[in-house]
């Protein structure tokens, strides 16, 4: 079988290929409202697709959107794909899904191809392994925004972040408040001017607390954060808790903990970061700051909906405020 | 800032958007390897991005296949999605990802996206609905191959499963000869040919153990194993076991029975399906029929590929064996 053509359609109703193409493309043009409804019906029975490469090369328009994450396996970023895409299809958008694996180099090749292929807007979580791919959808006047992690020179490019600092001073003051003692922190393995290893520094020497021999950094994921947690508590020190910079660190955490006889909370307290699905299903449920993982999308979205079109609107910044969700991990 | 183009390369280097196009086609042109490098680095420098649908339009090649899945927040597909990529990037591919939401309407769609934007082929998980989509798909002629779950008229397409008749009799087997007594079953809310929920009344009607009244069907979601547990425990049969269709199911189950008092697995025994990666966090480690998530993602793409580089090659069906993970929560 081969793909349908406007010849196809026009022989099949009997008119001109012109004619076919006009009404297809919604041109004015002098037809009978009996004509255009053959042709539409023809062009739907023939499974004719309209070459809408070619036609966004005409019109500019795609009605498509790139979303490049650095790994679709978290549900945190699972969970902010489904946000844009509900919001993104509101307005009538589809969204291309991209998962970099945190890597900079698929991230540019990404790019190149959601360039190429003619999208409208990306909406980017960046690997933070360099500031290359933002350059190349800048020198392309590709619109994007820069969703969850900031970069350096962040203010030239529109983005929508969560307030960092605050949820790491949020996470650490509700710990001292309980009087756990001796915090541990779990960092994620990531580059970037805004992490929440470097505010958890920042924040415990303002307050006294700092022992760096507590601080780990891993990957964001379940193995990760097992790995860390061996190694803090293969120190022995005298822990009381352990703030993590991600539910999944955090849940691979209490799995290494639970499986070496701790108790949650009793002997050790649990906080984590993010606020996905799973932190309230696993056992005990996971006391963590939360970020509104939906309205980053959501918002996300919008800003990128409104610099495609309008290509003069100024660059914005969104900040987002985290939250503390109290379960059950911290007594 | 605009996109940059051949013209902008060829004034750079002083010479013919005609020479530059040829030497960045990889066209035989009579230049000088100095003319060469000089227009390479060009476009480097000025971030040339070279339209790859006009090329593509020309050489019929995207290296680019699109990932079609009923749900990216279902670990299960988030999994099945790496393999694929990780797959398809060795052989030079690129993988794009669309979520339909278990919604033909937007399955449709995304076809007629991908087709339009000339992807070499797709790797579909039907939403189940109709096949509309997969008619388009093989009347536009793109090499395609369908996972997970059959659908009618299956033997048409190429496809790549997990043995579910299989699957579901090793699962209450299992359950049997543990002498668990009376089994619930939790379906998934979805049309085909082939649902395990289908092969668990059959299983059961053979063994003459089928009560209609201990089935349910819900979605494939945590919460969705929360009202389907609910609803079962309301009748107040004398159960020992629940086999869930799904592990994310299972996990809403178990959150529900453990919030209501119940103690897995001594009150009641509990079988997942899938062994997704969250199975082995909870608490308890989940029991589950394994399906190979990862060889299913592999296999799938090698047959995509084998059809894109062959269009004449024949409609393959491959099953591959599930097989039993025993861990904490059957006694």
């Amino acid at each position: 079988m081969r793909k349908t053509t406007l010849s196809d359609i026009a022989k099949y109703v009997n008119v001109s290929k012109t004619t076919v193409s006009m009404v297809l493309n919604n041109k004015n043009i002098n037809v009978s409202d009996e004509t255009r409804k053959k042709i539409l019906e023809a062009s739907k029975e023939l499974k004719y697709i309209p070459n809408s490469v070619a036609r966004s090369l005409s019109t500019n328009k795609s009605y498509t959107i790139g979303f490049i994450v650095p790994d679709i396996e978290n549900p945190f970023f699972s969970e902010m794909a489904k946000a844009i895409e509900t919001e993104s299809e509101k307005c009538g958008y589809s969204m291309i899904l991209c998962n970099t694996l945190n890597r900079g180099e698929r991230e540019y090749e990404y790019i190149k191809l959601l360039i190429s292929r003619l999208v409208d807007g990306v909406v980017i979580v960046p690997s933070g392994e360099s500031n290359e791919a933002l350059e190349l959808l800048s020198a392309n006047d590709v619109p994007f925004v820069v969703a969850d992690r900031k970069v350096e020179s962040n203010e030239k490019y529109n983005g929508v972040f969560c307030d960092n600092n605050k949820g790491i001073r949020l996470g650490v003051e509700y710990l001292m408040n309980k009087k756990v003692g001796n915090i541990a922190f779990v960092g994620g393995l990531i580059q970037g001017v805004d992490t929440r290893l470097g505010y958890f520094e920042e924040i415990s020497l303002e307050l006294n607390i700092l022992d760096k021999d507590l601080i780990e950094e891993e990957e964001f994921s379940m193995g990760g954060g097992i790995r860390a947690t061996e190694r803090i508590m293969n120190k022995n020190k005298d822990l009381k808790a352990i703030f993590y910079s991600s539910d999944i660190m955090a849940i691979g955490g209490m799995k290494y903990l639970i499986r070496n006889g701790y108790k949650i909370p009793k002997d050790i307290n649990i906080l984590g970061y993010d606020n996905i699905g799973f932190s309230s299903f696993i056992e005990p449920e996971l006391t963590t700051v939360a970020q509104p993982i939906y309205k980053m999308g959501e918002e996300a979205f919008k800003l990128l909906l409104k610099s495609i079109n309008n290509e003069h609107s100024p660059v914005e910044t969104i900040i987002l405020e985290p939250y503390l969700v109290d379960r059950e991990t911290v007594k």
